[in-house]
């Protein structure tokens, strides 16, 4: 395996995905459309249906049933993204370089058609229940609802943006630092690989070891990126502190240390390779991806 | 049949099933459960639910699976309101009576709090699922899923806002008016009605009936309550002319005047009262519920 080549032929088919699903850019609800397709064509890794699709293949699944649940799960992460950049929130004028939904869309504008992402993320996870009505598959779609339902929700990624936003600027305890992490960040990971594992027709012992590997990856990922906040300033900008410290942002950077953050951070990445050589399927692909999000530079 | 017996009877299942869905109030997302069940708690006439019932029980609907989508058609209803309240939208700092989501909560909480509604309207929906796997109820749970959301998203509710909003201030056509009144207002009703209809097993058609009903008796009710903005304010707080027309609002009595406003409220009324005939069952008392919203005062 080429991972390289690989990784780009899976983020290809992700967003050739998420596009084959995005509404029409016509009648009264125009400006609607395209103020939800301007923000889900501003780039992004494509993270979460990559994951999804790969544990999908990895335990054998075939059938096209998984298409809807990838493009929803981008859905949802943008819809999170549309509603973190408002100015009562975040007030972020930039995003991956480019203006943000409200910046070009207006206030008003934004929250709407981050409602309407939300909404038309379930619209397109249920297209699924148009391609089978095998009673097996229909069980493993309303499966995989729940699981998105309870990852995005008030129990999962809002949950823990909620926390996030009613203690910023104020101190906060590693306890709630975990909360925040494991849901803002983690849940929708943790989803992406559950779905794949219920829709490939996975035991609930697998569902769950999937869900155990997508909650390490997650604050994994987050704890690179509070340790990537620091090297970049340092490196890239010459400046000492990194924007979280200059925000007073409590992160595990901050709380911890970038010695312990860098060391968490590949201890949990090890655990997770470690589940994932426990589940059958050729890992390799996942496995890299894995390794490689420790090495990011950005 | 004692009407308003049964009215309130209907109100109170509805509110006693809406409450036993509402999201627990503990851990760190305690404050986001309290704004949700704040907003949830607020009163309300509980409309769509006891729609969505009526018309459940008229066709012979008997398990419990209607349940979980009557919590959460109220539950979507409710997030548009805590989001139209919002300062970049309508910036309303009470609605009946009591301070709006956020006035209490604070701007950011109140933005969160409604996409926690939003999404947790399906994961409550979700639990139909739970109730039954029999091939043939999960077939309608499905149907009636895809019927909420797409009457709630941006070909529904959410796109009838998004217009209504992006026009604010400025003249409107009728044909965008009758767009606004569709979906913004009636969507959600038609959605209550089809999806009592869904899941009592109905037929296409029926189906397709209960939602021409449910569109005119959405856009009736939008046009009894531009009405009865100009008659309030011209009895009971002696101005001579409504909030809407001081507000430069488009309705259909500042385009068609008051008197073709009541002409077309009455005959909407009437040719939904007229589809509803053609169905079977009792129809006796979602008649008079029809009737009787021409008659209210508030």
């Amino acid at each position: 395996m080429n991972f390289k080549e690989e990784l780009e032929n899976r983020v290809r088919y992700a967003q050739e995905n998420i596009e084959s699903f995005l509404p029409k850019e016509e009648g009264f609800s125009r400006q609607m459309a395209e103020a939800v397709n301007y923000s889900m064509l501003a780039g992004g890794k494509r993270l979460r249906p990559v994951f999804m699709k790969a544990m999908y293949d990895m335990l054998g699944g075939t059938s096209e049933m998984i298409r809807p649940f990838m493009a929803a799960m981008e859905m949802i992460h943008t819809h999170s993204l549309i509603h973190d950049d408002l100015p009562a929130i975040d007030n972020d004028e930039y995003r991956r370089g480019k203006k943000t939904t409200h910046v070009v869309f207006g206030e008003s504008a934004a929250i709407l058609a981050g409602d309407a992402l939300l909404n038309y993320a379930y619209e397109t996870a249920f297209h699924a229940f148009d391609l089978s009505r095998a009673p097996e598959e229909m069980e493993q779609a309303a499966e995989a609802l729940k699981i998105l339902g309870n990852r995005t929700g008030i129990n999962g990624m809002l949950g823990g943006q909620g926390v996030d936003v009613e203690n910023d600027g104020r101190e906060m305890t590693k306890e709630m630092l975990d909360y925040i992490y494991e849901n803002k960040t983690s849940a929708l990971i943790e989803a992406s690989l559950m779905i794949g594992a219920v829709l490939a027709g996975a035991e609930k012992e697998t569902v769950e070891t999937a869900r155990q590997i997508g909650s390490r990856i997650g604050i994994a990922f987050q704890i690179q990126d509070d340790i990537l906040d620091v090297i970049s300033s340092r490196e890239e900008l010459g400046k000492p502190v990194g924007s979280d410290e200059k925000n007073h942002k409590t992160t595990y950077v901050t709380l911890e240390g970038i010695e312990k953050a860098e060391e968490e951070a590949g201890r949990l990445t090890e655990e997770a390779v470690g589940l994932l050589l426990e589940l059958p399927g050729d890992s390799s692909f996942l496995k890299e991806l894995f390794l490689s999000l420790m090495d990011r530079r950005k």
